[in-house]
């Protein structure tokens, strides 16, 4: 039920190559060297008692008897799940209200893998989703790109490109993300084929395909096979879809449909509902964590009505609102707490966990940006989520992507990894030696611990400034955005792209030029 | 053992006043209503197993034991220490090794409260140290000040008191904290009679006095006696020192005969050990724990032996060093999850816990700060500190006292306070109706259940930008920093002292005034 909540030994646990991996990325100058993912060594913080957790699911259990779910325009969908028990009433042509009795989707959710693994084309990236493991990948859906230089302005594929290298870059993120901005210069209906090649050329990591019609999905799921080979795309999960509920209580046809097609080729799907408390869900965290967990185990259990065993990840983002204006406020204490529950409860489910990431609704790459991020980020690793979208470079509620922000985040995330190592207590660290080697009143520069561990015993950011302060003044007083700014164009000029084989990148290219060439641009 | 670890019901409990004071907080515009302390609502966050917990406590005791702890230049705490049982040996003139058998501190300690009231002016601001209590206060000891204006100088006394009076401007602060700043414009040895005035004048809340020497010490519980009345002052704690030890493993002269004062005077003490690793103590964040641990021991300890009862707090400074510069860095993860651990131990030794804060090293009050102080903060909360220091203002390592970080750090202690209350889950929040009003589909703006809980469902910022980019961009596009300026400079001009008795205002001064005619000022 729990496998890594409260008091347990897990703390000796630690992840994959933990220590060792560390003392290398020391050698290359800090900047660390990628893990393809985290396996957790700290447990999880869970703040609500069995009691409180039972009562949030009864309530879910009891939105999803008695009000039930609106699915709209998928008459296959809904076939599905009147098949597997649903109650089904149409209430008006092509909309149908779905009942679930209780317990019902439970069951079907039980063939779904409470593990699995996503491939990249590189194997050494393949990261495993759910159980003790985390996956960090970048913000996902902004229309608007940010730099200090240039300020807001409409993303390009040109801006994708670089964030996929940005990504790419960093040692501390784990998987490529999806919409990683709008690359609004390209036609609306063509784009994903642009998307979906730029992860495949400028990454060797996992990534995410479309979702916005079940063509495009039907298209990033066929590139994958052309990357993958087909049987090897049908027996494995080598992308995934994000696939969003219209919250409150709704599920429409393209998005079911677009559920449908990454199930039935045996791809991984995220199940998010996306609430702001007041507008599409109670203001109240428990309402909000219930409806949300109602809508995602809903939406979930499609997968499983489609092909059995297909990797569905429960999912959840949570926002409050500002008194004053009505907006949606990010990095907030309440939704922080929110996550944290949720955490709870997808292990009870025993499935995987999509949760918050790096949120803010700051404008600009300041303390408040950071400030929000880490309320928001500590939460997801904190509550156990396995894979983190937005991990890096979202500002102003999603609207943009910053440039300067995804290298911020991109650098906590780095010291997430050696918060979520936890520590090993052990006679070498517990380090009675060294206290005694010179004993009271004498520094501990010299001794055989200090020099057997200084290499490896903290992380070390790229970005902090931890100089004295005359030096950083003499250096020009820079601050953290402007360091940022300076980073990301050094990591953008030093970037090479992974290597791709040649015969594949020509498939992709004439898959992508045969599938343009079919239709005229669409850009609504 | 663990009053609010784990898994529990606790998540029912709330603090004082909760929502009834959240309540008022917004019909003040969301500034937010004063709580004399936080009676956190959520479980700590437990990430050691008892069997390591317990060979951590074993290696402080083996340090106690067989390193032990040097003692100098104050022989009537030799004396105390030794007809306690401890083993003394003299290794230099005035220079004594303290060893102590394992288990003899925990014994000694025992008459130690596990929680204690400490007296403000106004006994509405009267704070509980201890158990599931939560103080916050504003940062302390910096040489340097810093605002956004005027760049870094030296702290003057005028800069002493407008922090005083921005500490009391926040509804977020419980406690005034101490040596908010040096006031190097005042005689060394004069000084602190013009900061406790400051505390007392322009704060009615609760405060720490002078520790640099004991008559300073002594001056200010006499400060006390003036503003308390002798009788009360004897019976109750109405002031508290922050003691350091000098790491590793010594104990001072100065420090012990100050202990003894506050002791004696039945006063609060701080025992804290401020550890940097690599350089006074080991790297490795179990053997500093342990030292940290053994130090704060037998600084605590010998509160008892002065006066069984008196209150002591239990305390640790982590810190973790950059590899390249040896300088020391904050807000890292590795110190973090140290204070996490140091959490643990407090609770078993059932002694209140001072520890971590708003840490960083940024000489800015940009992302790096708030993103490092969130690191460094959050492991205090979670990890169940009742008096955390520093927890406003603190900025480069703890050199400068920053204006606007202050009024920043402020803002997330506010957060804190809803992160802490934590959840009540009850039919009211979880909000079946809400959503069964208007059902799928439906926005929930004008439902029963968002008019009746939208004033109060989430803490509001008083700082954070929230705004659609345009506006923002209309009304000048500020950052944080520059937000914060207007910010501090707003509640300056706005702050009200409270009423002090005018006949106790005319002793407090006339006290000052005596004490400062009897020595020559001195500068050093």
């Amino acid at each position: 039920m729990m496998p890594d909540g409260g008091q347990s030994s897990q703390d000796s646990r630690r992840g994959r190559g933990g220590r060792n991996q560390r003392r290398e990325s020391r050698a290359q100058g800090g900047t660390g060297v990628h893990r393809p993912y985290i396996v957790r060594g700290i447990p999880t913080c869970d703040i609500l008692s069995e009691e409180s957790l039972a009562r949030i699911e009864a309530t879910a259990a009891r939105i999803l008897a008695e009000i039930g779910i609106e699915l709209r325009e998928d008459a296959e969908a809904m076939r599905l799940y009147r098949e597997a028990g649903a109650e089904v009433t149409e209430t008006a042509p092509e909309v149908w209200r779905l009942k679930f009795e209780p317990g019902m989707l439970h069951e079907i959710l039980k063939t779904a893998p409470a593990e699995f693994t996503q491939h990249a084309r590189n194997p050494a990236n393949n990261v495993r989703i759910g159980g003790r493991n985390v996956v960090f990948a970048p913000s996902y859906g902004s229309p608007f790109v940010m730099d200090l230089d240039r300020g807001r302005r409409y993303g390009t594929i040109e801006d994708f490109r670089n964030f996929v290298k940005l990504a790419q870059s960093s040692p501390w993120l784990h998987h490529s993300g999806g919409t990683v901005c709008e690359p609004t210069d390209v036609a609306v209906n063509k784009r994903h084929l642009d998307m979906v090649y730029a992860h495949i050329r400028y990454s060797d990591r996992g990534f995410l395909g479309s979702i916005t019609a079940p063509e495009r999905a039907a298209d990033s799921v066929e590139m994958c096979r052309i990357l993958f080979g087909a049987d090897f795309t049908d027996q494995n999960c080598v992308i995934m879809g994000n696939f969003n509920t219209t919250s409150p209580l709704v599920l429409d046809g393209v998005t079911t449909a677009g559920i449908r097609a990454y199930a039935a080729a045996n791809q991984g799907s995220i199940h998010l509902p996306f609430l702001l408390g007041g507008a599409v869900a109670p203001l109240t965290i428990p309402g909000m964590v219930a409806q949300g967990l109602a809508e995602s185990m809903a939406s979930c259990a499609l997968t499983q009505l489609v092909r059995p065993g297909a990797p569905a990840i429960l999912a959840s983002f949570f926002s409050s609102m500002s008194l004053r204006s009505g907006s949606p406020t990010f990095g907030t204490p309440e939704p922080a707490l929110g996550s944290l529950v949720m955490g709870q409860l997808a292990r009870r489910l025993n499935l995987p966990l999509r949760c918050a990431g790096n949120f803010c609704t700051s404008k600009l790459p300041d303390g408040q940006a950071m400030q929000q991020s880490m309320m928001s980020m500590m939460s997801a690793v904190q509550g156990g989520a396995n894979y983190i979208l937005h991990s890096a470079g979202f500002l102003d509620g999603l609207l943009s992507m910053s440039y300067e922000k995804l290298v911020m985040d991109t650098d906590m995330c780095g010291a997430l990894h050696a918060y979520l190592d936890g520590m090993t207590v052990d006679d070498d660290t517990l380090a009675f030696d060294a206290l005694a080697e010179l004993g009271p009143g004498q520094h501990l520069f010299s001794t055989q611990h200090t020099l057997r561990h200084y290499e490896t015993a903290y992380w070390e950011s790229a970005l902090d400034d931890n100089q004295p302060w005359e030096t950083w003044d003499e250096q020009g007083g820079l601050d953290y955005a402007q360091r940022a700014n300076a980073r990301w164009k050094k990591l953008l000029a030093e970037y090479e792209a992974p290597p791709l084989d040649q015969a594949t990148d020509e498939a992709l290219l004439d898959f992508i030029a045969r599938r343009k060439g079919e239709v005229p641009d669409m850009w609504y």
